[in-house]
């Protein structure tokens, strides 16, 4: 059965925050694709609007399908970058994340993304992670029952929600393990070539 | 002084590979902005057409500007992707890519990016790295002086190639590094939270 995965875009979204597990989804299509077999997702990148999408850092890209539109997902997936401190006044967008969410088996974030899924009820109450610059804002809204640090992803139920922007591929891959087993995944990082090598060791 | 960084997109280009190295660039612009100082980079995706680019994988992104319009460079990117199989026969694109290479003060690829910068010119008869999948391809072509395997970023000169897909980032840090210092570059990487932990050790 193919996993239908939608990815929200909104004005202002980091960049890498989505395409880094947007790529990650579909090297696994890739990657079956090669061994003979189905393609196991379905990704789409969703907005509130069918038109292009201006990410945090200027990048412009267009929605496959609008919220109105996607009808019920396997997967969410919500990203953070700038735009999710306007978006979680967004009364329609939390509706719409909330509503997603009831029905997908899993509901995911990256970085901030973490702060749409605690306002519009998802993650209110569960273990969570998030950007480290933001781990404190996140705790002060009393949303989540803890905000962890230093992980690059936690998993309380089927909520998993990931650290900063480069994390969401981590998350990514340990999703396709749970979904494919360990093996898939392990050809999906190799597709990646994902064996990486900060040139600076430790972030502190 | 502001680097003109052009990253070239096409039809099926690999996402990360281009989107990777973009994060990279642009949060150095917000890390730069953060600390009171002027944006380091003026980064712009490059086509040959002002139309929607539909990647390897099936995002459709906007690009800044043209190959036509986008004047010199200070540094040329090129992403890989199945695209590249049908941009290797692209003269007119091949001349763009010499031509800008030829008053870059770096140009640099991702993946099998690196056999548009060998057929082009730039990357002939220099030391060069590309995806691990692709290595006996690019060797067999007998244009790079050496195609290495097992590293994420090779230099050669003012050529820098990356491995694939996902090695874009580190070569991207590593070259923020190069031009502003490891102490900016450290910044950059804690500002994508890039402390990465695939969660398969090892690609073999």
């Amino acid at each position: 059965m193919t996993l239908r995965i939608g990815i929200l875009v909104f004005d202002d979204a980091e960049e890498l925050d989505f395409v880094g597990p947007w790529e990650v989804f579909t090297m696994a299509n890739e990657m079956a694709k090669r061994m003979g077999r189905e393609a196991p997702h379905a990704v789409r990148l969703v907005a509130e609007r069918d038109a292009p999408v201006r990410c945090a850092k200027g990048m412009r890209v267009l929605p496959d399908t609008t919220t109105g539109q996607c009808g019920a997902l396997d997967v969410l997936l919500v990203p953070g970058g700038q735009g999710t401190r306007r978006e979680v006044n967004n009364t329609a967008l939390l509706e719409w994340i909330a509503a997603t969410a009831a029905t997908a088996t899993w509901t995911t974030s990256v970085c901030t993304g973490a702060l749409l899924l605690t306002a519009a009820g998802p993650a209110k109450g569960k273990r969570v992670t998030t950007h480290w610059a933001f781990v404190e804002t996140l705790r002060a809204r009393n949303e989540a029952s803890e905000v962890v640090a230093n992980y690059r992803y936690v998993r309380d139920g089927n909520i998993v929600t990931a650290a900063g922007v480069s994390a969401g591929i981590d998350m990514a891959l340990w999703l396709v393990g749970e979904w494919h087993g360990a093996d898939f995944a392990r050809t999906v990082q190799r597709g990646m070539e994902y064996d990486p090598a900060p040139p600076y060791q430790g972030l502190t």
